[in-house]
Protein backbone atom coordinates (compact mmCIF):
# COMPACT_ATOMS: atom_id res chain seq x y z
CA UNK A 1 0.00 0.00 0.00
CA UNK A 2 1.63 3.29 -0.85
CA UNK A 3 2.45 5.49 2.12
CA UNK A 4 0.23 8.34 0.62
CA UNK A 5 -2.92 6.38 0.66
CA UNK A 6 -2.31 4.72 4.22
CA UNK A 7 -1.49 7.96 5.46
CA UNK A 8 -4.81 10.01 3.75
CA UNK A 9 -6.54 6.81 5.08
CA UNK A 10 -4.97 7.69 8.58
CA UNK A 11 -6.03 10.74 8.33
CA UNK A 12 -9.82 10.49 7.47
CA UNK A 13 -9.92 8.04 10.67
CA UNK A 14 -8.51 10.68 12.83
CA UNK A 15 -11.14 13.37 11.46
CA UNK A 16 -13.94 10.62 12.81
CA UNK A 17 -12.34 10.09 15.89
CA UNK A 18 -11.53 13.84 16.29
CA UNK A 19 -15.17 14.64 15.17
CA UNK A 20 -16.77 12.44 17.49
CA UNK A 21 -18.63 10.56 14.75
CA UNK A 22 -20.41 7.48 14.65
CA UNK A 23 -21.75 4.91 12.41
CA UNK A 24 -24.16 6.15 9.94
CA UNK A 25 -22.72 10.20 10.48
CA UNK A 26 -22.12 12.48 7.21
CA UNK A 27 -18.94 12.86 6.05
CA UNK A 28 -17.55 15.95 4.47
CA UNK A 29 -17.37 15.88 0.09
CA UNK A 30 -14.55 15.02 -1.43
CA UNK A 31 -13.46 18.23 -2.15
CA UNK A 32 -13.64 19.47 1.75
CA UNK A 33 -11.66 16.57 2.64
CA UNK A 34 -8.92 17.64 0.41
CA UNK A 35 -8.93 21.02 1.52
CA UNK A 36 -9.02 19.80 4.82
CA UNK A 37 -6.51 17.34 4.68
CA UNK A 38 -4.45 19.55 2.14
CA UNK A 39 -4.06 16.42 -0.19
CA UNK A 40 -4.96 15.76 -3.75
CA UNK A 41 -8.36 14.51 -4.90
CA UNK A 42 -6.79 10.93 -6.01
CA UNK A 43 -5.26 10.45 -2.88
CA UNK A 44 -8.81 11.02 -1.07
CA UNK A 45 -10.67 8.73 -3.52
CA UNK A 46 -8.25 5.63 -2.87
CA UNK A 47 -8.34 6.52 0.91
CA UNK A 48 -11.91 6.26 0.89
CA UNK A 49 -11.99 3.52 -1.23
CA UNK A 50 -9.75 1.42 1.29
CA UNK A 51 -11.64 2.82 4.23
CA UNK A 52 -14.82 1.22 2.37
CA UNK A 53 -13.38 -2.10 1.38
CA UNK A 54 -12.70 -2.67 5.53
CA UNK A 55 -16.18 -1.14 6.02
CA UNK A 56 -15.32 2.09 8.13
CA UNK A 57 -16.90 4.55 5.64
CA UNK A 58 -19.61 3.82 3.69
CA UNK A 59 -20.09 5.40 -0.14
CA UNK A 60 -23.83 6.07 -0.98
CA UNK A 61 -24.22 6.55 -4.50
CA UNK A 62 -25.93 10.10 -4.71
CA UNK A 63 -26.07 10.77 -1.22
CA UNK A 64 -22.16 10.90 -0.07
CA UNK A 65 -19.99 9.11 2.20
CA UNK A 66 -20.73 8.00 5.98
CA UNK A 67 -18.88 6.40 8.66
CA UNK A 68 -19.63 2.53 8.00
CA UNK A 69 -21.05 -0.14 10.31
CA UNK A 70 -17.32 -2.18 10.50
CA UNK A 71 -18.85 -5.23 10.28
CA UNK A 72 -16.68 -8.15 9.87
CA UNK A 73 -17.37 -8.21 5.58
CA UNK A 74 -13.71 -7.98 4.61
CA UNK A 75 -12.96 -11.07 6.69
CA UNK A 76 -15.67 -13.00 5.03
CA UNK A 77 -14.45 -12.03 1.76
CA UNK A 78 -10.75 -12.93 2.42
CA UNK A 79 -11.49 -15.69 4.39
CA UNK A 80 -14.13 -17.17 1.50
CA UNK A 81 -10.98 -16.74 -1.07
CA UNK A 82 -8.73 -18.88 1.50
CA UNK A 83 -10.82 -21.23 2.12
CA UNK A 84 -11.45 -21.69 -2.35
CA UNK A 85 -7.95 -21.04 -3.00
CA UNK A 86 -6.37 -24.26 -0.81
CA UNK A 87 -8.42 -27.26 -1.80
CA UNK A 88 -4.74 -28.75 -2.38
CA UNK A 89 -4.38 -28.50 1.66
CA UNK A 90 -6.82 -30.61 1.84
CA UNK A 91 -9.79 -28.62 2.92
CA UNK A 92 -7.68 -27.96 5.55
CA UNK A 93 -8.90 -24.06 5.72
CA UNK A 94 -12.54 -25.18 5.74
CA UNK A 95 -11.30 -27.61 8.73
CA UNK A 96 -9.64 -24.45 10.54
CA UNK A 97 -13.18 -22.95 10.00
CA UNK A 98 -15.21 -25.38 11.57
CA UNK A 99 -13.02 -26.24 14.43
CA UNK A 100 -13.11 -22.42 14.98
CA UNK A 101 -16.75 -21.85 15.29
CA UNK A 102 -17.42 -24.84 17.26
CA UNK A 103 -14.40 -23.25 19.74
CA UNK A 104 -16.79 -20.33 20.02
CA UNK A 105 -19.91 -21.83 20.29
CA UNK A 106 -18.86 -23.98 23.14
CA UNK A 107 -16.78 -20.97 25.10
CA UNK A 108 -20.13 -19.35 25.27
CA UNK A 109 -21.99 -22.31 26.34
CA UNK A 110 -22.39 -21.28 29.78
CA UNK A 111 -23.40 -17.57 28.96
CA UNK A 112 -25.94 -18.51 26.79
CA UNK A 113 -27.38 -21.35 29.06
CA UNK A 114 -27.51 -18.37 31.77
CA UNK A 115 -29.34 -16.05 29.23
CA UNK A 116 -31.64 -18.63 28.46
CA UNK A 117 -32.52 -20.43 31.38
CA UNK A 118 -36.26 -20.36 32.38
CA UNK A 119 -37.15 -18.37 29.19
CA UNK A 120 -39.21 -18.93 26.72
CA UNK A 121 -38.07 -18.51 22.87
CA UNK A 122 -41.22 -18.80 20.46
CA UNK A 123 -38.91 -17.21 17.53
CA UNK A 124 -35.77 -19.48 18.32
CA UNK A 125 -38.40 -22.65 18.12
CA UNK A 126 -40.28 -21.69 15.25
CA UNK A 127 -36.64 -21.34 13.17
CA UNK A 128 -35.99 -25.19 14.75
CA UNK A 129 -39.55 -26.60 13.61
CA UNK A 130 -38.75 -24.60 10.25
CA UNK A 131 -35.45 -26.54 9.81
CA UNK A 132 -36.88 -29.70 11.27
CA UNK A 133 -39.86 -29.97 8.77
CA UNK A 134 -37.08 -28.82 5.85
CA UNK A 135 -34.54 -31.69 6.94
CA UNK A 136 -37.39 -34.39 6.81
CA UNK A 137 -38.37 -33.24 3.50
CA UNK A 138 -34.84 -33.78 2.27
CA UNK A 139 -34.64 -29.70 1.77
CA UNK A 140 -31.63 -27.58 2.94
CA UNK A 141 -32.47 -24.28 6.00
CA UNK A 142 -29.38 -21.88 5.34
CA UNK A 143 -31.49 -19.00 5.85
CA UNK A 144 -32.95 -20.17 9.13
CA UNK A 145 -29.85 -21.70 10.37
CA UNK A 146 -27.93 -18.77 10.15
CA UNK A 147 -30.49 -17.03 11.74
CA UNK A 148 -30.46 -19.16 14.57
CA UNK A 149 -26.92 -18.65 15.57
CA UNK A 150 -26.78 -14.98 15.00
CA UNK A 151 -30.74 -15.02 17.30
CA UNK A 152 -28.67 -17.16 20.35
CA UNK A 153 -26.01 -15.22 20.43
CA UNK A 154 -27.48 -12.14 20.56
CA UNK A 155 -28.51 -12.96 23.75
CA UNK A 156 -24.88 -12.73 25.60
CA UNK A 157 -23.06 -9.19 26.12
CA UNK A 158 -20.65 -10.01 23.58
CA UNK A 159 -21.89 -8.59 20.23
CA UNK A 160 -18.36 -9.68 18.46
CA UNK A 161 -18.53 -13.24 18.97
CA UNK A 162 -21.82 -13.13 16.99
CA UNK A 163 -20.37 -11.42 14.07
CA UNK A 164 -17.39 -13.50 14.37
CA UNK A 165 -19.39 -16.61 14.80
CA UNK A 166 -22.03 -15.23 11.48
CA UNK A 167 -18.79 -14.43 9.43
CA UNK A 168 -17.10 -17.80 9.81
CA UNK A 169 -20.89 -19.59 8.90
CA UNK A 170 -20.94 -17.25 5.52
CA UNK A 171 -17.47 -18.45 5.12
CA UNK A 172 -18.68 -22.03 5.60
CA UNK A 173 -21.72 -21.50 3.71
CA UNK A 174 -20.26 -19.99 0.71
CA UNK A 175 -16.98 -22.66 0.19
CA UNK A 176 -19.01 -25.68 0.24
CA UNK A 177 -20.41 -25.57 -3.06
CA UNK A 178 -17.25 -24.00 -4.37
CA UNK A 179 -15.47 -27.19 -3.63
CA UNK A 180 -18.38 -29.38 -5.40
CA UNK A 181 -19.16 -30.13 -1.94
CA UNK A 182 -22.97 -30.36 -1.09
CA UNK A 183 -24.31 -30.49 2.12
CA UNK A 184 -24.39 -33.99 4.03
CA UNK A 185 -27.12 -36.30 3.79
CA UNK A 186 -28.09 -36.37 7.23
CA UNK A 187 -29.04 -32.65 7.92
CA UNK A 188 -31.77 -34.71 10.26
CA UNK A 189 -28.65 -34.33 12.86
CA UNK A 190 -27.84 -31.11 12.43
CA UNK A 191 -31.60 -29.62 12.21
CA UNK A 192 -32.42 -31.91 15.41
CA UNK A 193 -29.62 -30.86 17.69
CA UNK A 194 -30.51 -27.32 17.07
CA UNK A 195 -33.29 -27.65 18.97
CA UNK A 196 -31.33 -30.00 21.55
CA UNK A 197 -29.48 -26.67 22.34
CA UNK A 198 -31.83 -24.76 22.50
CA UNK A 199 -34.03 -26.78 24.81
CA UNK A 200 -30.88 -27.22 27.04
CA UNK A 201 -30.08 -23.52 27.07
CA UNK A 202 -34.06 -22.88 28.42
CA UNK A 203 -33.69 -26.00 31.03
CA UNK A 204 -30.07 -24.47 32.36
CA UNK A 205 -28.60 -27.44 31.75
CA UNK A 206 -24.89 -26.52 30.22
CA UNK A 207 -23.72 -29.97 29.81
CA UNK A 208 -26.10 -31.21 27.62
CA UNK A 209 -26.26 -28.22 25.78
CA UNK A 210 -22.42 -28.51 25.17
CA UNK A 211 -23.15 -32.20 24.00
CA UNK A 212 -25.48 -30.56 21.28
CA UNK A 213 -23.17 -28.40 20.32
CA UNK A 214 -20.92 -30.97 18.98
CA UNK A 215 -23.74 -33.08 17.74
CA UNK A 216 -24.72 -30.37 15.31
CA UNK A 217 -21.57 -29.98 14.22
CA UNK A 218 -21.01 -33.72 13.53
CA UNK A 219 -22.51 -34.38 10.10
CA UNK A 220 -20.35 -31.79 8.38
CA UNK A 221 -17.29 -32.70 10.43
CA UNK A 222 -17.85 -36.32 9.23
CA UNK A 223 -18.64 -35.13 5.44
CA UNK A 224 -14.79 -33.45 5.77
CA UNK A 225 -13.51 -36.85 7.13
CA UNK A 226 -15.07 -38.67 4.27
CA UNK A 227 -13.55 -36.33 1.75
CA UNK A 228 -10.59 -37.45 2.40
CA UNK A 229 -7.87 -39.74 4.79
CA UNK A 230 -7.96 -38.16 7.77
CA UNK A 231 -4.56 -36.36 8.60
CA UNK A 232 -3.41 -38.72 11.13
CA UNK A 233 -3.40 -41.45 9.18
CA UNK A 234 -1.89 -40.15 6.49
CA UNK A 235 0.70 -39.24 8.68
CA UNK A 236 1.08 -42.13 11.16
CA UNK A 237 1.79 -45.51 9.46
CA UNK A 238 4.05 -44.03 6.77
CA UNK A 239 0.95 -45.89 4.31
CA UNK B 1 -19.10 -0.64 -3.28
CA UNK B 2 -20.00 -0.52 -7.10
CA UNK B 3 -21.52 -3.38 -8.93
CA UNK B 4 -19.01 -3.30 -12.05
CA UNK B 5 -15.52 -2.90 -9.43
CA UNK B 6 -16.96 -5.99 -7.26
CA UNK B 7 -17.74 -8.26 -10.21
CA UNK B 8 -13.81 -6.69 -11.87
CA UNK B 9 -12.61 -7.79 -8.04
CA UNK B 10 -14.81 -11.18 -8.66
CA UNK B 11 -13.16 -11.88 -12.16
CA UNK B 12 -9.78 -11.65 -10.55
CA UNK B 13 -10.37 -14.18 -7.72
CA UNK B 14 -12.12 -16.23 -10.61
CA UNK B 15 -8.63 -16.17 -12.81
CA UNK B 16 -6.45 -16.88 -9.77
CA UNK B 17 -8.62 -19.71 -9.09
CA UNK B 18 -8.70 -21.13 -12.55
CA UNK B 19 -4.91 -20.62 -13.31
CA UNK B 20 -4.66 -22.67 -10.01
CA UNK B 21 -2.20 -19.56 -8.58
CA UNK B 22 -0.36 -19.44 -5.08
CA UNK B 23 0.35 -16.97 -2.71
CA UNK B 24 3.20 -15.29 -4.12
CA UNK B 25 2.62 -15.98 -7.49
CA UNK B 26 2.81 -13.14 -10.32
CA UNK B 27 -0.51 -12.18 -11.57
CA UNK B 28 -0.70 -10.35 -15.13
CA UNK B 29 -0.08 -6.68 -15.79
CA UNK B 30 -2.63 -4.33 -15.54
CA UNK B 31 -2.87 -3.88 -19.63
CA UNK B 32 -2.89 -7.56 -20.01
CA UNK B 33 -5.98 -8.23 -17.34
CA UNK B 34 -7.90 -5.45 -18.66
CA UNK B 35 -7.53 -7.59 -22.33
CA UNK B 36 -8.37 -10.39 -20.82
CA UNK B 37 -11.63 -9.68 -18.65
CA UNK B 38 -12.29 -7.17 -21.08
CA UNK B 39 -12.99 -3.93 -18.38
CA UNK B 40 -11.43 -0.57 -18.67
CA UNK B 41 -8.22 0.53 -16.74
CA UNK B 42 -9.99 2.23 -14.08
CA UNK B 43 -11.75 -0.95 -13.20
CA UNK B 44 -8.41 -3.30 -13.03
CA UNK B 45 -7.09 -0.48 -11.39
CA UNK B 46 -9.94 -0.51 -8.40
CA UNK B 47 -10.36 -3.83 -8.20
CA UNK B 48 -6.51 -4.24 -7.15
CA UNK B 49 -6.87 -1.85 -4.97
CA UNK B 50 -10.09 -3.43 -2.82
CA UNK B 51 -8.03 -7.02 -3.42
CA UNK B 52 -4.75 -5.57 -2.34
CA UNK B 53 -6.42 -3.78 0.70
CA UNK B 54 -8.03 -7.30 1.44
CA UNK B 55 -4.48 -9.07 1.04
CA UNK B 56 -5.62 -10.95 -1.14
CA UNK B 57 -3.33 -9.72 -4.20
CA UNK B 58 -0.25 -7.59 -3.25
CA UNK B 59 0.97 -4.56 -5.12
CA UNK B 60 5.46 -4.50 -4.97
CA UNK B 61 6.11 -1.57 -6.87
CA UNK B 62 8.38 -1.65 -9.92
CA UNK B 63 7.77 -5.55 -9.53
CA UNK B 64 3.94 -6.23 -10.27
CA UNK B 65 1.16 -8.34 -8.60
CA UNK B 66 1.20 -11.09 -6.49
CA UNK B 67 -1.12 -13.96 -5.52
CA UNK B 68 -1.35 -12.08 -1.49
CA UNK B 69 -0.98 -14.15 1.77
CA UNK B 70 -4.55 -13.32 2.32
CA UNK B 71 -3.57 -12.35 6.68
CA UNK B 72 -5.90 -11.15 8.61
CA UNK B 73 -4.83 -7.45 8.40
CA UNK B 74 -7.85 -5.92 7.25
CA UNK B 75 -9.46 -7.46 10.66
CA UNK B 76 -7.09 -6.06 12.93
CA UNK B 77 -7.11 -2.83 11.25
CA UNK B 78 -11.30 -2.74 11.34
CA UNK B 79 -11.52 -3.95 14.89
CA UNK B 80 -8.61 -1.78 16.22
CA UNK B 81 -10.56 1.36 14.77
CA UNK B 82 -13.89 -0.10 16.10
CA UNK B 83 -12.04 -0.13 19.38
CA UNK B 84 -10.63 3.19 19.15
CA UNK B 85 -14.49 4.71 18.18
CA UNK B 86 -16.29 3.18 20.78
CA UNK B 87 -14.31 4.67 23.81
CA UNK B 88 -18.27 5.98 24.72
CA UNK B 89 -19.13 2.30 25.03
CA UNK B 90 -17.15 2.29 28.37
CA UNK B 91 -14.51 -0.06 26.24
CA UNK B 92 -16.81 -2.53 25.44
CA UNK B 93 -15.44 -3.18 22.37
CA UNK B 94 -12.32 -4.46 24.62
CA UNK B 95 -13.67 -6.25 26.51
CA UNK B 96 -15.32 -8.18 24.12
CA UNK B 97 -11.86 -8.66 22.70
CA UNK B 98 -10.31 -9.75 25.34
CA UNK B 99 -13.27 -12.21 26.18
CA UNK B 100 -12.61 -13.83 22.60
CA UNK B 101 -8.72 -14.41 22.90
CA UNK B 102 -9.64 -16.32 26.46
CA UNK B 103 -12.34 -18.29 24.84
CA UNK B 104 -10.01 -18.87 21.99
CA UNK B 105 -7.17 -19.86 24.38
CA UNK B 106 -9.10 -22.24 26.32
CA UNK B 107 -10.71 -24.14 23.05
CA UNK B 108 -7.36 -24.78 22.57
CA UNK B 109 -6.14 -25.79 25.98
CA UNK B 110 -6.28 -29.52 25.09
CA UNK B 111 -4.40 -29.36 22.12
CA UNK B 112 -1.79 -26.98 23.04
CA UNK B 113 -1.22 -29.19 26.14
CA UNK B 114 -1.41 -32.83 24.12
CA UNK B 115 1.60 -30.92 21.55
CA UNK B 116 3.64 -30.48 24.19
CA UNK B 117 3.33 -32.39 27.13
CA UNK B 118 6.73 -34.05 28.03
CA UNK B 119 8.21 -32.29 25.15
CA UNK B 120 11.24 -29.54 26.07
CA UNK B 121 10.87 -26.30 25.05
CA UNK B 122 13.98 -23.75 24.77
CA UNK B 123 12.79 -21.09 23.17
CA UNK B 124 9.63 -20.46 25.04
CA UNK B 125 10.81 -20.34 28.28
CA UNK B 126 13.75 -18.08 26.84
CA UNK B 127 10.99 -15.86 26.06
CA UNK B 128 9.11 -16.34 29.71
CA UNK B 129 12.27 -15.45 30.93
CA UNK B 130 12.56 -12.32 28.94
CA UNK B 131 9.21 -11.11 29.91
CA UNK B 132 9.83 -12.07 33.46
CA UNK B 133 12.61 -9.86 33.88
CA UNK B 134 11.36 -6.89 31.98
CA UNK B 135 8.32 -7.02 34.45
CA UNK B 136 10.72 -6.98 37.37
CA UNK B 137 12.67 -4.15 36.08
CA UNK B 138 9.47 -2.32 35.85
CA UNK B 139 9.31 -2.54 31.50
CA UNK B 140 7.25 -3.80 29.16
CA UNK B 141 7.56 -6.99 26.80
CA UNK B 142 5.30 -6.91 23.99
CA UNK B 143 7.31 -8.23 21.29
CA UNK B 144 8.22 -11.22 23.79
CA UNK B 145 4.58 -11.75 24.95
CA UNK B 146 2.80 -11.66 21.32
CA UNK B 147 6.15 -14.06 19.98
CA UNK B 148 5.06 -16.31 22.88
CA UNK B 149 1.55 -16.74 21.47
CA UNK B 150 2.71 -17.06 18.71
CA UNK B 151 5.01 -19.82 18.69
CA UNK B 152 2.18 -21.62 21.78
CA UNK B 153 -0.09 -21.76 19.14
CA UNK B 154 2.17 -22.98 16.04
CA UNK B 155 2.10 -26.43 17.60
CA UNK B 156 -1.13 -27.33 17.03
CA UNK B 157 -2.51 -28.32 13.39
CA UNK B 158 -4.97 -24.81 13.30
CA UNK B 159 -3.23 -21.88 11.62
CA UNK B 160 -6.06 -19.72 11.27
CA UNK B 161 -6.31 -19.95 15.54
CA UNK B 162 -2.86 -18.90 15.66
CA UNK B 163 -3.75 -15.63 13.16
CA UNK B 164 -6.93 -14.57 14.86
CA UNK B 165 -5.05 -14.64 18.19
CA UNK B 166 -2.58 -12.91 16.67
CA UNK B 167 -5.07 -10.24 15.37
CA UNK B 168 -6.60 -10.23 18.39
CA UNK B 169 -3.41 -9.86 20.70
CA UNK B 170 -2.65 -6.58 18.04
CA UNK B 171 -6.55 -4.95 18.22
CA UNK B 172 -5.35 -4.89 21.98
CA UNK B 173 -1.90 -3.75 22.20
CA UNK B 174 -2.76 -0.95 18.98
CA UNK B 175 -6.32 0.12 21.02
CA UNK B 176 -5.19 0.74 24.53
CA UNK B 177 -2.54 3.80 24.07
CA UNK B 178 -4.75 5.55 21.61
CA UNK B 179 -7.62 5.53 24.74
CA UNK B 180 -5.44 6.72 27.17
CA UNK B 181 -4.65 3.30 29.29
CA UNK B 182 -1.33 2.15 30.33
CA UNK B 183 -0.39 -1.62 30.92
CA UNK B 184 -1.68 -2.56 34.60
CA UNK B 185 0.82 -1.65 37.08
CA UNK B 186 0.56 -5.93 38.06
CA UNK B 187 2.39 -6.95 35.16
CA UNK B 188 4.35 -9.44 37.45
CA UNK B 189 1.20 -11.54 37.23
CA UNK B 190 1.33 -11.72 33.15
CA UNK B 191 4.80 -12.37 32.91
CA UNK B 192 4.77 -15.45 35.28
CA UNK B 193 0.97 -16.90 33.98
CA UNK B 194 3.06 -17.36 30.77
CA UNK B 195 5.67 -19.28 32.73
CA UNK B 196 2.70 -21.37 34.57
CA UNK B 197 0.80 -21.74 31.03
CA UNK B 198 4.04 -23.22 29.27
CA UNK B 199 4.89 -25.28 32.62
CA UNK B 200 1.82 -26.60 32.76
CA UNK B 201 1.13 -27.72 28.87
CA UNK B 202 5.20 -29.64 29.28
CA UNK B 203 3.51 -31.57 32.61
CA UNK B 204 0.46 -32.51 29.92
CA UNK B 205 -1.90 -30.85 33.03
CA UNK B 206 -4.76 -29.43 31.38
CA UNK B 207 -6.52 -28.06 34.29
CA UNK B 208 -3.49 -25.95 35.30
CA UNK B 209 -2.94 -24.71 31.80
CA UNK B 210 -6.70 -23.46 32.23
CA UNK B 211 -5.91 -21.87 35.49
CA UNK B 212 -2.77 -20.57 34.55
CA UNK B 213 -4.55 -18.56 30.49
CA UNK B 214 -7.18 -16.94 33.35
CA UNK B 215 -4.42 -15.92 35.69
CA UNK B 216 -2.92 -14.44 32.73
CA UNK B 217 -5.75 -12.31 31.72
CA UNK B 218 -6.50 -11.05 35.07
CA UNK B 219 -4.53 -7.98 35.65
CA UNK B 220 -5.99 -6.70 32.12
CA UNK B 221 -9.03 -7.34 33.21
CA UNK B 222 -8.80 -5.76 36.58
CA UNK B 223 -7.21 -2.89 34.43
CA UNK B 224 -11.07 -2.34 32.48
CA UNK B 225 -13.06 -3.45 35.55
CA UNK B 226 -11.51 -0.81 37.19
CA UNK B 227 -11.60 2.15 34.05
CA UNK B 228 -15.76 2.19 34.56
CA UNK B 229 -17.93 0.63 36.92
CA UNK B 230 -18.94 -2.96 36.15
CA UNK B 231 -21.52 -3.46 33.61
CA UNK B 232 -23.84 -5.60 36.46
CA UNK B 233 -23.45 -2.96 39.18
CA UNK B 234 -24.49 -0.39 36.27
CA UNK B 235 -27.74 -1.90 35.41
CA UNK B 236 -28.61 -4.33 38.59
CA UNK B 237 -29.24 -1.34 41.96
CA UNK B 238 -30.28 1.74 39.96
CA UNK B 239 -26.83 3.32 40.97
Amino acid sequence: MPSRRASTADQIKDYILTQGLHPGDHLPTESELCERLGVSRSSVREAIQTLSTLDIVEVRHGRGTFVGRMSLDALVEALVFRGVLSPGDDLQALREVLEIRQALDLSMAERIVAALRGTANPSLHDLVDQMVASATAGETFAPQDRLFHTELLGHIDNSLVGQLVTAFWDVHTAVLPRLGLTLPADLDQTARAHRDMLEAAEAGDVDAFRTAVVDHYAPLQRMLDEARPPREDARGAGR
